[in-house]
């Protein structure tokens, strides 16, 4: 017996099996005609199909399977056609800022990596536009042979593409930085989700609209109240760009995008434009709002602010335990979280529980996809004391995830964007979870 | 220009720009001095600070992102704290069977590999129950050391592991055998999707009461109505079974089991088994109902039926073009659907377009994950003239999705369970698509 097994559950009674069982029901010997226990072998053996049919059970008929009811027991809900939902013992949420500009996926209640959509964080500069996918139309001019118009139907007609994505907002994180105000994994952390994304690689459109060879940069611009719009080099486009229609096997999300969003894999979300509506080939970059007044990164250290800063670094998030939880007692518990990198795939995730002076290694959870969530695991044993657990993540360029002190003494309270740091949790001797600023 | 080109959208005319643009509104001076156009360089250039804040625009208060505000725009929804839906637009739900066991996933409307929950698949024997989950325990007794009940949040304590895996209903696809009255994929194939499944080894948990060493096999009993209960060996419990209690990031939904149910990747989707509530451990095969008088695969040839026979063999299904759509004219097509085993990865899928006659390779998305729906994509130019396509998949075993007359020829009209052969889509001159039972 190791030490999970000591402290995780209770010791079972007989009294815990008051409802009955096939095995040990009233009817079992009418279902189980003791004939067929001795005709049965281990594995593939075969009966005659007239034995199998004696041992078809006939009591009742409280199920919609006749056959299948049992007269202890209660008929549940049948099926109907239908688009299925939560148990309403499930009440999570995205939480809501209050001016309603976003709403942050919560970490602290999510295992493995998909983010479910209903979950997926959402940010947006006007509100979520409706729109109607049959009045929808992508627009692509500019630098082309042949200006052309796509709708959805079109676009789910061109040679598809599917990967497994996050999506990070730029400022993800950044108010961790500076407030331990901020009290959950989702409140530090929520502007970052996974999903499988399905679409058109942006690389095909350029083909069917045949790009002029002097096209350097591409403007995409949203169908939203801000028209949201923003530059992307033709290197990238023709990289890995792709426009999704599909988020999670289904059309995307209104929140998200629908009916379609450019997807740049690893870059900040923002430029990953939602409700897509134009595409228009430049030689130079459009200078947009979202990338002049919006979206550069002020370095307060030396007054002057990064623009095109689009890649995500690495960065990871201890979501067992987390802010806010209570852990019942010493003893054994998996600490897990999730790492992420937009430039390639993690490579490792070290753990500390002494506020970083020592690190071990997580096991990560494959398979390890490039530029998604990737969980990690790693079994910790707490004795009861105060202690400080911390991630670090490394992606396979070698970068390392950076403390809050390294990036204040290189940058200076700022940037709000792109903030990146290890990210404490601490744990009180009660077992109480709480956001540390370590320096 | 290719084939693709020449058919896909419409030209894009100058009226197609009718509404105004970031780098065409009326504000755009305003937005955009003609300075900062001569500042910025390139990629990663820097603007001074006093720079970036001139170039801020102040135009109206319509967003809640006041600088966002477009005054040519309308405003959308805000974010609130919410849990997401589907665009009203979106009207694809399950089908469920008029006697209410079944709701299916509509494969046709699908992309990408994950099923979303509200779209997989259920099939119940007595209905769905309503499970409080903190009243819910997993009893685990029989050949142990240390009878044990675990709660939701008990489970939740042990190390934990992530898998995206199909779970298919041995009965998935049987009725496409014989009738041709069943239209579409959803129809034919839907009793099959895929998830991110998280949970608990069961071997963890084994470790954790103390299996004795004359323990052989384990039952496993579902909360349900119908108490569903199977019979499994020791040796796929200790392989790769885990007790799960999440579902694509989130708690599983409640016809998947809710709070917990059993994984037995690659097995059938009954044994699979939902509601967990007890595991007992035993030397010899509990013989339940499932396992006697259903879930045994009569076969017709020789009068006798398969007992224990859990893995479900390698299966494919084109999802597009397939039964009761209509191509809207000859032309360019991608031909893309899913394939997946229960042994093994997909090693290679092939089409055919001519009713079987000859073959190619499609091309498979990776990651081609083991025991998961894989996508593979077929690049197809159909000259409108009538034509039969058909998908035909091979795992990593070497196995081959048989044809259906090979599986008469072997087995005869039946068995309705485990049925694997190939499905063909027949494209009418007028491309309408059907389901047809090729011999």
């Amino acid at each position: 017996m190791d030490q999970t097994q000591e402290l995780i559950g209770e010791p079972m009674g007989e009294s815990d099996l008051e409802r009955p069982a096939q095995e040990d029901c009233p009817c079992k010997e009418d279902m189980f005609p003791k004939a067929s226990r001795r005709q049965v072998l281990r594995g593939g053996s075969l009966l005659t199909a007239a034995a199998a049919s004696v041992l078809l059970p006939r009591r009742g008929a409280l199920a919609a399977d006749a056959d299948d009811a049992g007269s202890w027991t209660v008929p549940g809900q049948l099926a109907k056609s239908d688009y299925g939902t939560r148990s309403s013992y499930e009440t999570v949420v995205r939480e809501a800022t209050p001016a309603g500009t976003d709403a942050l996926t919560p970490h602290q209640s999510l295992w493995g990596i998909i983010t479910p959509s209903g979950l997926h964080f959402e940010r947006h500069h006007n509100g979520v536009p409706t729109i109607d996918p049959a009045q929808h139309r992508l627009l692509i001019h500019g630098m082309v042979d042949r200006p052309m118009k796509y709708s959805v139907t079109d676009l789910k007609r061109f040679p598809s593409v599917s990967r497994t994505l996050f999506i990070e907002c730029s400022g993800n994180s950044g108010g961790a930085a500076r407030s331990a105000a901020l009290k959950t994994a989702q409140a530090t952390h929520g502007l970052t989700s996974t999903s499988e994304w399905t679409g058109v690689r942006v690389s095909t459109l350029m083909s069917a609209v045949g790009v002029k060879d002097s096209a350097a940069w591409v403007l995409a611009e949203g169908a939203d109240g801000a028209m949201l719009s923003r530059s992307v080099p033709i290197d990238k486009i023709m990289d890995d760009a792709f426009v999704a229609y599909a988020q999670n096997g289904e059309a995307i999300r209104p929140e998200n995008g629908y009916p379609m969003r450019l997807i740049l894999p690893g870059w900040e979300g923002n430029i990953n434009v939602k409700w897509l509506r134009r595409l228009k080939i430049g030689d130079k970059p459009f200078m947009t709002r979202e990338e002049t007044g919006k979206y550069t990164d002020l370095i307060t250290l030396t007054g002057k602010a990064r623009q095109f800063s689009w890649v995500m670094e690495a960065k990871s998030l201890i979501t067992f335990p987390s802010g806010d939880m209570r852990l019942p007692g010493k003893g054994f518990y998996e600490i897990t979280g999730i790492a992420w990198s937009g430039r390639a795939p993690i490579e490792r995730v070290e753990i500390s529980t002494d506020g970083g002076k020592s690190w071990s290694l997580a096991a990560l959870q494959e398979p390890i996809l490039p530029k998604a969530h990737t969980r990690f695991r790693y079994p910790w044993f707490w004795d009861g004391s105060e202690a400080i657990i911390e991630s670090r993540a490394t992606d396979q360029t070698g970068y390392v995830q950076p403390t809050k002190a390294f990036l204040t003494a290189h940058e200076g309270v700022g940037p709000t964007y792109h903030y990146n740091g290890i990210q404490s949790w601490k744990i009180s001797a009660d077992g109480s979870v709480s956001n540390v600023l370590v320096a």
